[in-house]
């Protein structure tokens, strides 16, 4: 089996939206990844940390999945990642309420020894230099290094980002931090300009407009299942760099039209991911229920025109 | 051959975008339908108004496109319907800076004997009285009623905007008109709504976002063809419209799956219009650009995710 190597945070999040408000709930980029990719056939490991106040009960939900949990250190007498947001009406925007980075502060990842030769490594939204210490504790070159990134990074830490970013195969990041990272409005051109800083993939994520693939001239394109209600996009990018990675180093094959595969069960995940706060839906969501949203995704999009 | 019989303003239009400005161009929603249309193999014909204002060379544009233009009234020492506007750096918003309604106040459509028959009926964005009073002038019901309309519509005539919308099989309208005209921000819940108003096929256009296509419990989507360059917006939904109808004449049918393809090919031939100022790509457009374009929209969109 594939083997996924999956950085990320695993944290405490309190969420608010228009329908509701959540008290501290499993969250983090590390678990909805995690989550996301425990829909394959591969094996997986999360690296990350924790203070002793995270629950055995979370770590139960992921080690429930076969996920490798060796990798997380536990920091006795420290406290977790805190998360606290809420969303404004129309959920496309939201405020931070409160971060408490905690044990993320010191951070230092240690890949499991299983886990140096992985095939694929997900590099989740983190400091790009705990991002590039893992890329360098790997043996050999991963098949395909995948690496989720935000704004903040580019405002804090530019350098740093490029570094990582030079050594990177597919970047995943939003429409506005491409547009940022490059000075360009037009993310044909934002891909362009992105491409020739490393990553020979670009995935622009626009939330409710769905996601798009860039390489070279190739361009692929996935919308977001419409749905009655986004009850909570918490976790929806984390989720869909999961199915996205997940579906890789399950298929093992990383081409161009693999990765339009790729795309589509990352879209597909991230609309369950929606329908609930945090990772309510994940957690117990079943292979027939993923199978029939494939079904209206392949509604959704295909047409059938014959060109003569 | 199928017949489509068109509704629409024929004007003059002057544009500014962030890569210049025109002076008065030729414009309006019927003549960038009639010029999407003429893609395909049908008959077609505008029912429309100018002043005498209005160059033969404009007409001969759409004649040589052997679009009808009997149902084109001339009116002596009148003149022609002129909109300005100036579109914002984003191109996705823009200010009217003047409308001239001119021979359009007191517009008296009145449809050719040749097409009281015809197939489809392709109802452009004007007063909803207009668009009812061609409904009327129907010897049979069409196979098909298709209507455009705006927030302005909305906005000052709601009854007559219900009572036309009461009569058509489909609606196209973007995406703030359709949560405008229904007060619900999903869009799913918004084309519900709006079934129940009469059209049994709801279009909502997301501009770059692209377009949704809701009939009872099927949805399908079409993206927009990423550009490295939107020039000017100016007729891309009219152009849709064209498409869409254009194509559904020419293939006779009208079921759910004939009209992704319509959807495809309006969002398609919109991908031209936007290349240049006003209807100066789509003038000369040939059948060969646009089939080449449609490969690029099944690279953008079709994938191959096999269900076991």
């Amino acid at each position: 089996m594939g083997k996924l190597l999956i950085v990320g945070t695993m944290a405490f999040d309190a969420i608010e939206t228009p329908f509701g408000k959540t008290g501290r709930i499993l969250g983090g980029a590390g678990t909805f990844i995690g989550l996301a990719a425990s829909q394959f056939k591969i094996d997986s490991a999360i690296v990350s940390v924790v203070g002793d106040d995270f629950p055995q009960s979370y770590m139960d939900i992921l080690k429930n999945k076969d996920i490798d949990l060796s990798g997380v250190e536990v920091v006795k007498g420290g406290k977790t990642f805190f998360w606290e947001g809420k969303y404004h009406n129309d959920l496309n925007s939201r405020d931070t309420l409160a971060t408490e980075l905690n044990t993320l502060a010191d951070f230092n990842p240690v890949v499991p020894n299983d886990y140096t030769g992985a095939d694929i490594v997900m590099l989740g939204n983190l400091h790009p230099n705990i991002q590039l210490s893992v890329i360098n504790q790997m043996e050999k070159r991963p098949k395909l290094i995948v690496l989720d990134t935000m704004n903040f990074w580019m405002d804090n830490t530019w350098d740093e980002l490029m570094a990582v970013i030079s050594k990177i195969d597919v970047i995943t990041i939003n429409d506005e931090e491409a547009r940022q990272m490059t000075n360009e409005y037009s993310l044909v051109k934002a891909a362009a300009k992105i491409q020739e800083m490393g990553p020979k993939y670009v995935v622009i994520k626009k939330g409710e407009h769905g996601a798009l693939l860039f390489h070279k001239d190739n361009i692929f394109f996935a919308p977001a299942l419409p749905l009655e209600e986004v009850f909570d996009p918490t976790g929806a990018g984390d989720t869909f760099a999961g199915g996205f990675s997940g579906y890789l180093t399950e298929a093992g094959n990383i081409s161009f039209e693999s990765m339009k595969n790729a795309i589509i069960h990352g879209s597909n995940l991230a609309s369950f991911c929606v329908e609930r706060f945090g990772t309510e839906r994940m957690v117990d969501l079943e292979k027939s229920e993923v199978d029939a949203r494939l079904v209206q995704f392949k509604e959704l999009t295909q047409f059938n025109i014959e060109l003569t």
